[in-house]
């Protein structure tokens, strides 16, 4: 059995650990031959290729990013590209597919699948945590702890100051980032983009933080907004409140507490030091995982099918149901947190 | 209502975490008012408390150990112990009271709660991971993120040196921290306490491994044992084989192997540092949302019950299921680790 | 006798690990007694103090921030200060006054201790690294530790995708910790204040990157400027570039590239995450040492200096020399550099 | 020009940084080209070599161990040894020789440079940090910096039960690590290699420590010995003691303090930990600067030499100067920290 490989989509850590998997228990246990998409979709509709053996994924666990390459190529928004695709998984005589993605890169798996009959089993990958039915996606766990600690760092300067602290952290759609590394790192205030923030109660928590002599730290997803904030350019800042366009939502919250509170305001925008670097212990856990029971999956035939984690176990779930609908936080875990706000 | 509060047993980080969460929703939501009991069941064995309030707990959330200190004291091996924790919980005019801890702390409560009417609820805590009726317990992530990081490390010796690289980590009865580590820092061997290991097989994959040029990294759990060997003193050293008291498993591999393969091998033994410092980020959560659910369980008058994690969800359980049994490697997940070994 | 201490300025991670050597070795070894001053040069002036003994000084080696206190506070620019100092210090008993502090601190410390009698010892502080006389000062390899683990983190982007990343890190003056972070985290351009950049040559060196399948990471200190650009706000913005006032120049020069080179760009603001949190090993080293020799030039009855590293020997200098001229980075290091750039 | 490199001993973080800037600035400054040698001084001994060119040092500056690998071969002590490294210097056509190394392998370089005409420039090695002749040298920092986090997380336990923990470090001959991570971490008993140590007088600080309710730390470099010990093995066990061969000194202390002071003791054994992973900032600082200061005295002919720290400069001295003594910790350093025991 030859069994192609590909990832797809933004930078994850524990990319590189579901390959390893895959491989070492595909060639060891079950004879699979392996050839290697690169650059994710693209890989199959262009035809390139990479060896992928035993060799080539010697030391790759601890290591970020993927050595397959990635990209958002969609082959079925590509004139011909189901065709392409077929044709060049036939040419490297491929009978099984495993995709290891976002809901991008899934989503083409479960249509390639589910319409066109190509032998794909998918693999959850987003550092956001918002895809669907799977308790977690691996990459996730490595955000968290790297804004954690940020926010620990902040607490000395919050200790010792009178500054508010923004700190901005990934999200556009979901929340999850800002909320458990706001609950682990004790911040203040946390803002999600599943709820639009008043702009006056985060001003009253910062007020009323100042009052135990401690400045207040505030975690935002970057794709939180003000209840009446308009999102006008792509990026997601502000432009209705009259801002530059690659000042984000941290800077204009610190301008805006700044303006209304007449407390200076600092702002850390992490960035891609989320997503980059080492996976934590948990992800490479995740990440191994998967891949073990991705490429049983392939073995049983079984296609057509993404793995999940639920609980402790490793499950299947079809690959259409994983990526119908984005998963975000939930009104009554956001308001656990709330304990914590002020 | 007044809460009592006790934390039990060994050391594990997130025990504060719990602690704040329990007081700032307590006191914030319910009007609770707070009594900490130290040292564990010596607490209100002795009636030893400690101001416990929203000051007590400001800064502790990254602080590793436990700001009440801890004991192994069993108020039920001690003569008249019941009487006396029921007199001093009715001195301090305690309502409920909130114990934090593992089997043994647990344990207690459970008989507490179900045999003498004393309003317990129970929050699981343990390094090893080895607590029934919850997916994971705080203080194990982080512990497997210090063996795995120390794990890292070996493999640029590895990569450089001919020599056999041995880590002992902590797992007495389950080998959970063992095989979560080994598997997310890429050990060429994992030896747990729930399958005895053969020594001629351990040194069949220590060669094979250097055929490719790479020396073997060797995780092994404290209470792993070899097939044939007799644990003869209480602290897991294996005096069968003549060995000195102080020396551990780790060790004894260590020297097993360079008898009978006549590679030099080293050891390294993480010891305490794998319960203490700052808790990851992942615990922090558990540890928090555990404090949230418990003081909820109280308000409910919901007794006798634990908190535990299914999936990302919050639970109560039994607290005398919780109790029951040791939770233990599954031998089928061990097994899928097998793919990685040699 | 009896010693007074004060921290002065920004934060800065080591101040505690300064206080608790001076109190171990002044209490141990010379019987003095301490009085600690609260926030910097606010203490003496108003008369503020706080107890300052061997008990207060436990566990705070590890920990960011200043159980002192800081403030910026100068008691030469009030009117009577140095009046109040006076009386203050002669009410407590005050004997000796240790200023721990960057160049204003120290500055006022210099001009108490030449023109007005006040018997000081200076102890250097900045994590900047800026200050004359001294090889380093604590705070600066912690702020380069947390830069460095940064850039490493962004690499594994800049392997995957096709995007410029650009980190601002902290220096305005002076730019050691873009310096030392970029060398040690191997960016591909760094800017620091002392060398006004030339826009083209940087967008030269963003391409020349590209060519190798690799994206560029640029480490910009806050304080850089571009050869025509003029800084006309108090905060280091750009605003004859008509860009926002509390977006700097890390996304200035995102934004730059941009639309220079046509390639997409992203940003991460370090900010307050460089100056808080445990300080690394060498910090703690070198503040203790400070500590201990501070405490050493007290007994010895040697004011008007300031403890400095040379090599790996603990000087005393005087504090004038110390204060006199920013310690600003070497055309020539800067120079030695440039063979990574592009 | 053709330069060859190797690099010899132990494993020490920052190797790679080293060689990366000699083939950066050797390549791009000087047109120089490289020829890498395999394994130390086996490498010219036996004309093994490797591509070492700027695509084969691409990415390796964070990462531990060396990509030529290392020996302890020695070629003055191998028949015919130093015709034979002629030879293959001049097969190879390599005009000048850059060995990256210890004691040993930079004495091999002052011999073949001082007495048979061989061009070599010496880069000092040592995570030991007991090469003479420069204040510093990489791979200690990194070591140090690892020990003190450990130490760190031991401070959780000793704050909440009564254990003794003791922690072994590297330092077969010199204290250095053990001295600046005991110090950094706020060790309660450092025991060094230059200091024997009296076992009395440890136990007297370990009960002294527990009268503040507080748990002593030990830290103990694994060459340290009791004032009466002898060391018969080789690996520097106690057996005149009657302990086993595979356990240290840590182990050794634990047991008799347990024995004298009937307090219980935990041993950390650090081992090969302390030598791998990524260099920390100030290591890659360090060997980049070695790196480039070590290629411009290959440019300028310059033999014989070996490149050192002084302050912050980078100096040449000679190679015979490095390797005369061992630079272990003055009597006078070692007395200062003697403040924090107990």
């Amino acid at each position: 059995m030859r069994v192609g490989v590909l990832t797809g989509g933004g930078d994850c850590p524990g990319l590189n650990a579901v390959i390893r998997a895959l491989v070492r228990k595909g060639v060891q246990e079950y004879g699979h031959e392996f050839v290697g998409f690169r650059d994710g979709w693209r890989g199959p509709l262009e035809g390139q290729t990479k060896q992928l053996d035993i060799p080539a994924v010697r030391g790759i666990l601890p290591r970020g990013g993927t050595i397959l390459g990635s990209s958002r190529t969609n082959p079925l928004k590509v004139a011909d590209g189901v065709r392409r695709v077929k044709e060049n998984l036939a040419k490297h005589e491929v009978d099984a597919l495993v995709a290891i993605g976002g809901e991008d890169t899934l989503g083409v798996a479960a249509t390639l699948s589910g319409q066109y009959g190509i032998p794909c089993v998918g693999v959850p990958k987003t550092i956001d945590n918002d895809l669907n039915a799977t308790d977690y996606t691996f990459g996730f766990d490595t955000a968290v702890n790297i804004a954690t600690e940020a926010i620990d760092r902040l607490h000395t300067t919050a200790e010792s100051h009178m500054r508010v602290l923004v700190i901005e952290v990934m999200g556009r759609h979901a929340g999850w980032i800002a909320l458990h590394a706001g609950l682990a790192g004790g911040a203040n205030v946390i803002l999600i983009p599943e709820h639009r923030f008043d702009i006056d109660e985060v001003c009253g928590w910062v007020e009323s933080r100042f009052k135990v002599r401690y400045a207040p730290i505030i975690v935002v997803a970057e794709g939180a907004m003000p209840k009446d904030g308009e999102l006008v350019t792509k990026d997601g800042t502000l432009d209705s409140f009259g801002h530059a366009r690659l000042s984000g939502i941290g800077d204009w919250l610190a301008k805006e507490i700044e303006k209304r509170t007449g407390k200076e305001a600092r702002t850390t925008v992490l960035g891609h030091i989320q997503r980059g670097g080492t996976p934590s212990a948990f992800d490479r856990w995740l990440a191994t995982r998967f891949g073990l029971h991705a490429i049983d999956a392939v073995q049983d035939g079984d296609f057509g099918k993404m793995v999940a984690l639920r609980g402790t176990d490793i499950v299947r779930v079809e690959l259409s149901e994983a990526t119908a609908k984005l998963k975000t936080v939930d009104p009554a875990l956001y308001a656990e947190a709330g304990v914590f706000f002020g």
